[in-house]
């Protein structure tokens, strides 16, 4: 590899935090079928609330947080999804990642000042968020292949 | 807010450097139909190459990244796309944000060893890596709305 940027450090102070029904990691739905319902709150830092000026205009939003109650991380993970084979970690959404970070896609129902009322949350409770960016596009389905999780899928569905 | 996840501090090591066309933020396509068709190299570090174990089968992925060359931040911005009025920060994708991280979605063209070679890249050449995952899903393009952004499109379109 060229370049020092491995060498480098970035430290991020998070810019709020999330509300959200879930207390602890087992109450989250997680592998085949999960459905991702729940709602939630993005609380932000009172003085940021300027930074969400126009937001209330796009229905989704993408969410950075950090897997604060994540311990290190595993190059190589059996996930709830397939647990017969492991999958390299980038190929997958394990928590346990060398930089702790999670994307979530939510729906924005409302925003109440520096707090924005959301669907879709799979955070727990007191999550730190890093940033929230506009959704604005996605990869048209029938472009898509989802490798393993979507052979996973089929297995799981000839089974039941 | 409640909590003390604002006053935590995180601290992030890049995975990798991304290699692209791009040496400055000018050569970047911005601004209405910006189209990022650009390839490039996602170089890992060596010793995380079995966390790409099954990548292969993923079409697109979900690249986090570092604004490196971002100084500091503004809450309410003019940006390319709408040069007349400015708007929040999280409800844009300027660089200049609280937690300089960038968001990119690549196609995945072909895996050599700790080297991802991909198409879409709109960061610039030794951009640091903070994770990649893969893309599993996005919102159906009918039930998306795109505040401002689609409003500047419209504008731009009944101007040209």
């Amino acid at each position: 590899m060229v370049g020092d940027a491995p060498e480098r450090r970035f430290e991020m102070r998070p810019i709020g935090v999330v509300r959200s029904p879930y207390a602890e990691r087992a109450q989250v739905p997680k592998g085949p079928g999960a459905e991702h319902k729940a709602e939630g709150t993005l609380e932000l830092r009172p003085e940021l609330e300027p930074g969400l000026q126009d937001i209330e205009g796009f229905s989704h939003l993408f969410v950075l947080w950090v897997f604060d109650r994540a311990e290190g991380f595993e190059l190589v993970a059996r996930v709830p999804l397939d647990e017969e084979t492991p999958h390299g970690v980038f190929a997958s959404r394990s928590p346990r990642r060398p930089n702790p970070i999670g994307l979530t896609v939510v729906e924005l129902l409302r925003r109440e000042g520096p707090r924005l009322h959301v669907r879709g949350v799979d955070m727990l409770d007191g999550t730190p968020i890093l940033d929230v960016k506009p959704y604005l596009s996605g990869v048209a389905p029938e472009a898509l292949r989802r490798g393993w999780v979507a052979e996973a899928e089929e297995r799981r569905k000839a089974k039941s």
